[in-house]
């Protein structure tokens, strides 16, 4: 399973480089890094061409001892306790920042850990997701989006649409700000339900359904107009997807407190964001309609 | 005392604001805002002025009940224990984020606590300091903001500026960067030497300080010519601060975490950062020279 992950998420990055290339009209800097605990991974992030302001595709495969504390904080395996702590993990990590303020920003991610002997039942899981960040909501680009995640759900018994949907909209919660960071998608941890074979091929499903997804709603926005006020009104947007990241988002903050490479964990930031004091969107404005959306998730399908 | 310090620190935002306000050519707009639980505040900020991108200066007077965590985190009355939760703060913090990238932002605090009966020790201490973050550094703005705090430490019997210096250095220490967040300065907490009246003084004489430590720097760096690259490092470097403040700042993710209010903590922020994937300064630059400084402090007096 080890090797067939690898091999997944190394595709799945080449298949949804190839296409941000083409639509990006430059190509992305590519750095190879090597974890000095073991394993290392591969960073692509475009920044210098028509369609995004800061765009990344990170894969990493990690291996080694976790530290107890670390061994508590994850979703499976815990029935283990301090007994093993030998890991594994691959996976798969993407966000895109688009420069028009009218395309979304989008997060994806698809990951499997091992931990000690994968033999044994509980040592073994897969998690992932995808969502989305609208600045500026179209209803049909959220439909669309959420419709393309539970089709693939509808097509795995292991999956379940909304009970997926509802962790995305409960993790992706900015508490101090009582709104979430977007307007969903999925997210799952911790699934090792049935048998391994039926969670790999959901997985599986997920990464190839990243594209058809995101690329559609891209496609309709990136060259749609705007104005000057539309652009800081996404920077603002921005400043909020900073401080979930840095103040809740786990995967930054095990990030940071366990030596990662700090570049491709900061990646996922936008590359401009801002924070005027007290601002507040325009009552019955269209800014004020996506924070509404935020404070109050919405079923999409 | 905590009258006088209430008193302090509203006469100190009163005597910088007026400062401000003739330099930035903008009045402040001004909130003041009650807490639930007891007690309120106030907050000034400039942002529309010649001088200031953003520049906040809020006296928060509060009181109430403390939860165990919270009172297990604090500096000083950990020997009550859970015995008695009873709290009141009082204080200013200021932090002042001008536009030209060779104008430093500066941040001060000044503040009493006392839990329990204060008449008891070790139920009442004080903090604060004052730190500066240049984005380009010029030696004399560092000699001169150490020196005057130097002089005010000197001046006080149970104030050691030596001590200070390097609390300050250690406290705003960006680990996962592996550098500090600006220049230094002092940083104190916990203070409780020695008779409270000779505190007070030492607290009071470094809120006098602060006019005289900034602002000959300020005036003398606020009209300096700059060029479009000078001002994305400003932004760059505000990165970081964002970093700082949102990852490790024990002030903020207090207020996050306990209901404060949200645009007085976050108006530490600045209006805009920026993060660029693997920006590098170029060797022999100002840029690389600033960055040396922040992983290798250095004793300015």
């Amino acid at each position: 399973m080890k090797d067939r992950m690898v091999k997944l998420v190394r595709k799945t990055q080449d298949r949804i480089c190839k296409v941000l290339r083409e639509v990006d009209g430059a190509d992305y800097r590519e750095d190879e890094w090597l974890r000095e605990e073991g394993g290392g991974g591969c960073s692509r992030v475009f920044s210098n061409g028509k369609v995004f302001e800061k765009a990344g595709v990170n894969v990493s495969v990690v291996m080694g001892k976790l530290s107890p504390d670390a061994a508590k904080s994850m979703g499976g395996g815990t029935e283990l306790g301090e007994k093993c702590l030998d890991f594994f993990a691959v996976g798969l990590s993407l966000v895109l920042h688009p420069k028009n303020p009218m395309a979304p920003t989008v997060h994806a991610n698809y990951r499997y850990f091992e931990r000690g002997n994968e033999s044994r039942p509980g040592t073994w899981w897969f998690g992932g997701g995808a969502d989305l960040t609208p600045s500026y909501l179209f209803e049909e680009d959220a439909i669309h989006f959420h419709q393309v995640h539970k089709e693939v759900c509808d097509r795995h018994d292991i999956a379940d649409y909304s009970k997926f949907k509802q962790w995305c909209d409960d993790y992706f919660y900015i508490r101090h700000r009582d709104e979430r960071r977007g307007i969903g998608g999925i997210f799952f941890d911790d699934l090792k339900e049935e048998n391994k074979e039926e969670c790999f091929s959901f997985v599986e499903d997920c990464a190839e359904s990243f594209l058809p997804a995101y690329m559609p709603i891209l496609e309709k926005r990136m060259n749609q107009s705007f104005t000057p006020e539309n652009k800081i009104w996404q920077e603002i947007r921005r400043g909020r997807y900073v401080e979930f990241n840095l103040v809740y988002d786990r995967g930054t903050t095990f990030g940071l407190n366990t030596n990662g490479r700090i570049e491709s964990i900061l990646m996922s930031l936008p590359e401009t964001a801002r924070w005027e004091y007290c601002h507040e969107p325009v009552p019955g404005s269209s800014e004020e309609r996506i924070v509404e959306i935020l404070k109050h998730p919405k079923k999409w399908v």
